[in-house]
């Protein structure tokens, strides 16, 4: 019998797949969501209006009701906006018609790992710069990269997972002046950092924002996710969107999140910004552990600790974190999400006796 | 300022979008949807258990509850399943791993648009095979096709959108054994063939078959896909899906469709089927209207009048249908699907009418 996957890209062939096992806690701090469930009235709305929709029928084809009010949302203009089942999937579109065999991709490491894995999927060279030493956006080394390999596109993480960096307004402009390329902005945690780079659109039609529901929002299990950009640049990559992409719930949830954002998510969304500074704060005083500012609903820390004994000290204590040990440059970090004031605190008294007992 | 599309894929620049405008009609008979919404047990069961679930966390990164149901109900192992957001994003997923620069992909024509629309953002070479002048599947076509330009992957749609025919099993073995690349089978509308090519798995590890839940299951707002493969096969292909990529309440609604399928649906899909034969037969009794056979819940039909004249005066009546004749081979042809009993007879009736005033 012949090999069934002889014709599969070698660059897959080869490629890890993305993975994270499911894992429950009574405490889960591990990949960035709202602390809190999704509000009860947009649940309860939602539903309601799911009720009397036709289900067997296809959706619109591209969702222009949503996308006139995810453009009112966002201060932007209908035809310069898409909607996808979750950002993972406009990156995919944004990669799909930039990135391939001969193409560059320009990222920064350590960032979230799907921008790699869909870029070697897809054939293309990956670029990747470093981070400062601060962990911060290495402005320079971006700008040489940039000039040296002339990417097709530029992905900047903003705030970043897993550093909780923001790129300054200012640097950004200098990277959409100096490349010739599309610029991606995953703004996926903007609302934590209370700023956004949607402004820079009116000037800038090389920059393509992306924006998601998963995080202030608190939909991640309904998968929703925007693209924010010139209309002639939405109009090519539209053309990467599958039909359909979006399906009638998450549609309908979107619509509500947004009717109700003010009277139920603003105050969450302040509420976890004051506990990431209250955990900072708390953080500093327990000796042998560092943590990062971040301007996201995430932290890294840094642990004189070995990061495998501090996670498994957690975990017995029903706490998941995020063991980021095996990223580039972060072998003594580990990533907490910011929880509930409860959380924080289970999360703050087992972190001082875990470094009080070692030994 | 700089042209921000210039990095933008020539490919992609000069394609056509995929584009089909939302329309409302009083009989919708256009899209090969099922005639009868998603039934009300089914609505309301899956509406219970989504007021129960979190809404603000990941759903479970690679669903394998649902993957073992789905491999349940196909008769394979879970091992060789994914399920996806509409079969279109893992038609998507299969072309990621196989499709680009300097590889090819053997098609039919006419057939479902989006397997070409996609082959070409990837920069892949598009061969295509014209169905016979029965409108049937080419066998010898094909075989010479695969052996000239070795693809990486065969695309074969069974029963094929818009024509209604099938592969013959037998066909479809010696493709298998002819070609060194993957054969898809896009089985969408398997379920109106009365059957499957998933027995072939076990002996062809290089088969992948495609199906979903917006045809028979009615489940197409919900955007439902599944894809079954050799278990190694599906390994390469997760490589492409995106995490996360089925959101919560489609997951919900599957799992109940496919627990209440024998008690509410199967009626269903035996009804549309007699109904088939039935228009067909009537049809046939239509002076200058000539229905095709067909396999799934759809059929063509040649007409004498010219298509635009039909296709308006049914739209003039509410009645919508799918003008296919700028398919090649089609100019001839529209489309129907098959609707409910009323439905139908609403359509035969105009029909009728139409035929009889022109001239």
């Amino acid at each position: 019998m012949r090999d069934p996957v002889q014709f599969i890209k070698e660059e897959v062939r080869t490629l890890e797949p993305y993975s994270l096992v499911s894992q429950r806690a009574r405490i889960k701090l591990n990949q960035n969501e709202n602390a809190w469930e999704t509000p009860q009235q947009i649940k309860e709305e939602t539903l309601r209006r799911l009720r009397d929709r036709v289900w067997s029928r296809y959706p619109g084809l591209r969702t222009s009701d949503l996308h006139e009010r995810l453009a009112k949302f966002s201060g932007w203009k209908p035809e310069g906006v898409i909607a996808g089942n979750g950002s993972n999937e406009l990156i995919q579109a944004v990669l799909m018609v930039t990135a391939g065999k001969g193409r560059r991709v320009v990222i920064n490491e350590p960032t979230f790992a799907l921008y790699k894995q869909i870029s070697t999927v897809l054939e293309s060279e990956v670029v990747s710069v470093s981070l400062t030493d601060n962990l911060t956006y290495d402005l320079n080394a971006l700008r040489r990269s940039i000039n040296t390999v002339q990417p097709s596109v530029t992905i900047i993480c903003s705030p970043n997972n897993p550093t909780g960096c923001i790129i300054e307004q200012s640097d950004l402009i200098s990277l959409l002046e100096e490349t010739h390329g599309l610029v991606v902005v995953d703004e996926a945690y903007f609302e934590f950092s209370g700023q956004s780079v949607v402004p820079l659109l009116e000037k800038h039609s090389n920059l393509v924002v992306l924006r998601t529901f998963s995080k202030a929002m608190a939909m991640a299990a309904l998968r929703i996710g925007y693209l924010i950009a010139a209309p002639e640049v939405v109009k090519e990559i539209s053309k990467a969107v599958l039909p359909y992409n979006l399906n009638v719930v998450s549609q309908t949830a979107a619509e509500v999140a947004m009717e109700m954002y003010e009277t139920t998510l603003a105050c969450l969304v302040e509420l976890i910004c004051n506990e990431r500074e209250r955990v900072y704060s708390e953080l500093q005083k327990i000796r042998d552990l560092d943590p990062v500012q971040s301007r996201a609903n995430f932290m890294l820390i840094r642990s004189e600790l070995p990061v495998k004994h501090v996670f498994n000290e957690l975990r017995r204590r029903d706490i998941l974190v995020r063991d980021i040990s095996s990223y580039p440059r972060l072998q003594d970090y580990f990533r907490i999400s910011v929880g509930t004031p409860e959380e924080n605190d289970a999360l703050l008294a087992a972190l001082r006796e875990i470094t009080r007992d070692y030994e």
